[in-house]
C-alpha cells in the first residue's frame, strides 16, 4: 500500500507544519476540511512538553481548523502513559513547565518541589523556561538516589519568536552530564511511542498511515524507522537546499512546499 | 630523574589534598613548612574557576600554611590567560562566578551582561550557582553569532557541605548540546596549561617536578600527560578500592595515604 491516496489516516507534526509561530500555514484550514469531508483520520503530535494538550486544540481551533481535544498528542502526555504502563505511581521531581506536571498528575502521578525532589522516584526533564542550578541540583541528586531519568524529548533547541531558545534536549544534556547517567527513554520523536499511540487511537495499521514533518531528525526519521509514509514539507525548520544530502531514514517518501499541496495529492 | 627526592617543585591540587572542605588534612601544615625550610617551589593549581584567587590565598593563611598569592593557579586565571596571549581583547559573556569576572576583569577583557552578551566575542563557561534559562539562552545566542566558546574545567559535579553539585562541566554539556558546537578549549585540568604556567613560573623544566591531587581524572592524567612526577592521594575523592583498575595515563607514579606522608619521604 505505497499508493498516497490508499491512506486512510493522517500524523501531522504542529509547528512548522499546520502554523509557523501564531500564523497558521497558507491553505493549512482547506487541507483539513478536504481530509475531514473524505473520512481521513488525523492526529497531531508535538515534542513540546510544555503547554497543555488544551491549549493546542484552542489554537487550532481558533484557527478555523477542526479538532477534538483527543487527536492531539504530545511529548508530555507520552512521558506519563510510558510511566503508568511501566511504573503505575510514584513522586515525580519534573524539570519543565506545566504541560509536563499537568499530564503527569492527570496519569496519577505525584509532583514534588523543592528538596523533596531528591527522593522522587522519577526525574522527567523537558524544556524549562524556569530552568537554573537549584533545579538541576535536585536532579541531580535524585537520579543519584536512584530516581529513574525520563526525557520527554531530545530536541536541542528551537525557535521562539524573538529569536532561538535551548530546547528539552540541552536540559537532559547538564543532568546526563552531572549524573554520569543517562535517560532511561526519551520519549519525543524520533523514539516510536508518540506515532504508537497515534495509530493505535485510529484504529489503523502503520501501512495504513502517513506522517507529516517539518523536521528530519524527529518527524522523518521517527516516521520512516516506524513504517509510515512520510511527507517532508518546506514551511518549517528544513529548507529545498537541505534535501540533496538526505539518504537512508532521513529520506521522506514525499516532498511538499507546504500541506496546502496534500489536498491535490488526495 | 626519577627519584622523588631530587624534584625541585611540587604542585598540589587544593581541595581533597591540602584541605577537605574547610578542615586541613592532617600533617599538611607540616609538610608544607618543611619544603619551606628545604627550599621547595610550590604551585597550587584549582580546576575551581568560582572563587577570587586571593580568596585561596587567605583560606590558606588561615590554617598556617605559608603561601603568597603568586603561588595559586586557578582555571579562570588559566582562562583569562589564553584569551589574552590568543585573542589581546574582547567582550566577554560569563556564565560563572565572581573568580572568573574577576580574572577576566584584570586581563582587560570587558565582560558584558543581559541581552548585550548576545554580541559577545567569547562566551566563558564555568561553574554557576546562578545559571538559569535565560544565561544559557544569551549563551546559545552569542556563539550561534561566531562568538568563542571557552570552557573554564571539565568538572561534570563537585561535593558541597549539604552534596553533590553540578560542577562547570554541566553547563559546558548544556551549551554544547543546544548549540552544537564545542568548546575551542577546556582550560581546567587534565589540559596542560595549568601546569604548564606552574612549571614556567617556577622556572624549572616538568622532569624536576612533582603533581600532588586526589583525582585521577584531572590530576593524575594531567600530570602523567604533562610529564610530571605524580602523586595520588587517598584524602580526597579517590578512595584505596577505586586503585586496581588504573593504567596507563591514569596510573599514579606514586600513591599515599596523604600529603602528611611526603614529608618522610624526602
Amino acid at each position: 500500500m505505497d499508493d498516497l491516496r490508499e491512506k486512510k489516516g493522517f500524523i501531522f507534526d504542529l509547528d512548522g507544519v499546520v502554523y509557523v509561530g501564531k500564523t497558521p500555514v497558507e491553505g493549512a484550514v482547506g487541507t483539513f476540511a478536504y481530509l475531514r469531508e473524505t473520512g481521513k483520520k488525523v492526529r497531531f503530535i508535538t515534542n513540546d512538553s510544555s503547554r497543555k494538550r488544551v491549549s493546542y486544540f484552542a489554537k487550532l481551533r481558533d484557527m478555523g481548523i477542526e479538532c477534538s481535544k483527543d487527536e492531539i498528542i504530545n511529548s508530555s502526555q507520552g512521558v506519563a502513559i510510558y510511566l503508568e504502563n511501566k511504573y503505575k505511581e510514584g513522586k515525580c521531581f519534573v524539570v519543565g513547565e506545566e504541560g509536563l506536571v499537568d499530564e503527569l498528575t492527570q496519569h496519577g502521578f505525584e509532583v514534588v518541589e523543592g528538596k523533596d525532589g531528591e527522593r522522587a522516584d522519577f526525574v522527567v526533564v523537558g524544556v524549562d523556561s524556569g530552568f537554573d542550578y537549584e533545579k538541576l541540583t535536585i536532579a541531580l541528586r535524585a537520579v543519584k538516589n536512584g530516581a529513574r531519568f525520563i526525557a520527554a524529548n531530545p530536541d536541542v533547541s528551537r525557535p521562539r519568536e524573538d529569536g532561538l531558545v535551548p530546547g528539552a534536549g540541552a536540559m537532559v544534556a547538564a543532568l546526563e552530564a552531572c549524573s554520569e547517567i543517562m535517560p532511561e527513554a526519551v520519549i519525543g520523536k524520533p523514539n516510536p511511542m508518540l506515532f504508537d499511540i497515534a495509530v493505535k487511537e485510529m484504529g489503523l495499521r502503520e501501512s495504513e498511515v502517513a506522517g507529516v514533518g517539518d523536521r528530519i531528525d524527529t518527524d522523518i526519521v521517527g516516521g520512516n524507522r516506524f513504517g509510515l509514509y512520510t511527507i517532508l514539507v518546506l514551511s518549517g525548520i528544513t529548507k529545498k537546499e537541505d534535501l540533496k544530502s538526505l539518504r537512508g531514514e532521513k529520506k521522506p517518501k514525499l516532498v511538499l512546499k507546504s500541506i496546502a499541496e496534500l489536498r491535490k495529492l488526495l
